[in-house]
């Protein structure tokens, strides 16, 4: 894609926002509470599935890997009378390749600005003032859907640095009897998890598969309200002539679309095969890191 | 209470316990998919809230406070061509005082063992090789009550070293019309978030209200699943002789119940009062930290 | 002091600095190899003593603590044949009060630029390009000497509040029968420690005894190479008005002196008494933190 | 090597620490102020230079690297009236591979115990009670002498898996003209960094040069205080079966011997060169980690 057609891509998406110059949400407003109601009517057969990986260690695609460390151990003597406590620290770099987490808002900053016009000065080294993940503190709840692209191909896992096209989207849906629509919290399965579990890590700073930039004008006319994948949604190298991320742009920064990255699906694909659908209600509880510009989380499938 | 009678207690609540000797989710075991399920009909509003804090800068009663770094600022140049990016980093005291986290069952060790007989050398230098929060990597997903002490009583908040009777949670649930039963996921509310907001923070070693260790017999005796408080559910100083920690040791070695500390109901409670009722929808969703001794968690209630 | 009468003494110091507009060493230049060498000199009876105070844990003068995590414990079973080991590690905030630390050049920004007319820009979230603590990677090496101001006065500590005037400094020298001349090491003992030792920590950002501004010109009239105290060599509340951290200013930003902040001198006093004379070789070893805006520090005296 | 040889040597040098069964300082007691001061007589030039390597960033041999965060930037709006600060957070390993480090002699344990009998027990996630690197708060000082093996061979560096004789140490000796001798903190240069900083980062953990197990009774005999490499010391693979890291056990916990891992020599070997002697004063300042199971550090020499 020329770097002409992301930007006029970009600035189509950007315009098609109908939040108002105010608007710090994005695409969440696409929840109603009609549509937050609806999806707790995918909830059957009371079963829930982590959509999380573990926190990883260092390996080629974590370079700053986040630690555990312990702080106190119960097999120790303990200042507290009568009992021992086990307890630990973590250290995660909230972006970090590999580890699931949610992206706000406030994270990517395009030609000058963040989402809707906030001036990226707005983030400082004392966090974001504006955009932060905070602003996502009541989660995001809602109808999840899963579309499993290799699936859909026929493939383990889609090769790094191949892209999903909006076509591929249509064809999942059909093939997996769902429509995308309204307020749903779409995640999109290239089976990078699974590559990375049986031929090991590689660096994802250089290939990685995702979504083609076009799928983003498919996702904004269905009105999605979050996206999330197994690999961070963005290929590498990135199929656009001078912007590394196009995905990352046209998402957060132009149609305010929360993504969550690094997610895995492992335990979501049996048990959508189990239950004969690909929908459940799907929450995700970004942690409340006032001025943060993102959350580790674990997004929970309740079937 | 003698520290006879508390370990009489401790014992008895102990025995009760009926899911095995190899057991390792304790209380979660009270959620069965049918008491799952059913809980999703508690959706009706298409409302949800958070009930956890921001995390907590230092005060008297966050001596280690947790914090976020800046890693990118967006309004830097970048090394990332036509985009850039913010990204931080955290840092956190899983169980420290004032934050909102979850304790995994390895985290008391009464007596030369944890949960279930399991001995505190399971928890080393690298974490727990079992009853670590990963465990509860699928989330803790159940039917939603609040208990309003404070409502009950007619008062602010409780004050310090107060502690929550037995029967008193037998009044709350008339006053407020709810019974709680097997597989709920209750949370007591004391105050504590509500004193702290108006007179300022203070040294919650020292004085703290909570429930006393007599309404955890209550607590087993319904079932309940998990237990969470804006407190961190004990009082300080202790009522038991020589035991600082009475309901962690009940609660978390002897019966397996998940604690979750430092929540907050103040958005919760207008949004039961809204709904007429105190029951919702509960996901609690523990980052995945193998081996981790808790996690920091904003479990949502969705009404 | 007035805010115009400090603007013209920091533009008087400034305009002194002799070293060009390239320099970015700053008083260090003071230290030249003659002087060194003749330092070595003060080396007579083979002792040394720590000029740091021990990483301290949380207390009122102390907010954001820094700590030290084991990563692994010699007692556990090993994944290294053969043996175990210890391991740990440490999280510091360089400039957190009450820690030992050097401030680089780049810690002070004033009326829009560091130290000899280095942009603020020169420090971003990646750190410092110019004026970092890597600029003093080969150590300060030099004469140190103490000036014990309760000595003179007489008294235990300066209470928190009170500055040293040059006439005392001159008054300590004559006193201590020592004169401080170019390429000293200056270390200034106001009592803080043991003030702190003997009645516990207090709110240092409210009060906190160190240097009256004045002395600022007294000592670059003498080219002392850097400046130490048992306190961060400024007083609080601060004496000029609407400045906040005047000595630092004066120090950093205009002398482009490297400050060493609450150290401490118990261990030295003795030594220095018993040895009959107050300088030494002082040895000031910055860990190598590219980028940095300081570094903890163990300031070593060789007597 | 075999197992029993290694173990009969371990048992000879542990028998040949004369310092009585309470020592916790070992071959420090080595620097007898006769000897440390004689060591200020190696300062003759005024010059210093860092034997320390600039924190690394991730890579194949720093697989958990050190952090350094800003906390405040000098080109922010500031909190604090009329100027403005920059400031920075560190996170390290203190035992990582490849940063700059000193271990303390808590860090090995053998056969069931630390050096002279302290039982591993005495470290807990608390730290270290007895043997922590608060033991050498008062720096490390003393003569310094390095000993250039690749410049001995004719070669770059040596190759990882290479090992350093008794009798190449002789050999360095003399071709140096300088004799190792009781007190010297003895720096024995393999061509580690030289070799990373050529041929680029590998993993360390499985192949590195060092010194052959046999070098440490050769140094025993000599009596030295202290010993730092540009690797570890310690060979990869290991020339002794079973036992991972000899020449660690045999230093630390058996002769009580601090040593400095990793630093770099780039510096001080032109430095030497141009003195014309391999010898000079050795400051090494280990930060104040009380409990602490070593230190970075950035050893100072001053010819």
């Amino acid at each position: 894609m020329s770097a002409a057609s992301f930007r006029a891509l970009h600035d189509q998406l950007r315009r098609q926002v109908p939040w108002g110059t105010s608007d710090r949400r994005g695409a969440l407003n696409h929840i109603t509470p009609e549509r937050l109601a609806a999806a707790a009517g995918e909830v059957r057969l009371g079963r829930t599935v982590t959509l999380a990986a573990p926190l990883a260690s260092s390996a080629p695609d974590n370079p700053e890997p986040g630690t555990r460390h312990m702080k106190r151990l119960p097999g120790e003597p303990s200042d507290v009378p009568g009992l021992s406590f086990a307890a630990d620290q973590i250290v995660m770099n909230v972006h970090g390749d590999v580890d699931s987490h949610i992206d706000a808002l406030c994270h990517v900053s395009y030609d000058g600005a963040m989402y809707n016009g906030v001036p990226p000065g707005a983030v400082t080294s004392q966090g974001a003032s504006e955009l932060s993940i905070d602003d996502a503190r009541n989660g995001i709840v809602g109808r999840g859907v899963l579309l499993d692209i290799p699936r859909l191909r026929g493939v383990r896992w889609l090769e790094p640095g191949d892209s999903v096209t909006p076509a591929e989207l249509a064809a999942a849906e059909t093939a997996q009897q769902v429509h995308v629509g309204p307020g749903d919290v779409l995640f999109v399965r290239v089976g990078h998890r699974r590559r990375r579990h049986e031929l090991g890590p590689w660096d994802v700073a250089k290939s990685r598969s995702g979504l083609h930039p076009d799928a983003m004008a498919y996702l904004a006319e269905r009105q999605i309200a979050a996206l999330g994948s197994d690999s961070n949604s963005d290929t590498a190298p990135s199929v656009v002539e001078g912007v590394a991320f196009p995905v990352h742009v046209l998402a957060i920064q132009a149609m305010g679309l929360h993504l969550l990255d690094y997610l895995q699906f492992e335990d979501l694909v049996p048990a959508c095969e189990a239950a004969g659908r690909w929908t459940f209600l799907c929450v995700v509880a970004p942690l409340r890191l006032s001025g943060g510009t993102g959350s580790p989380v674990n997004p929970i499938g309740i079937l």
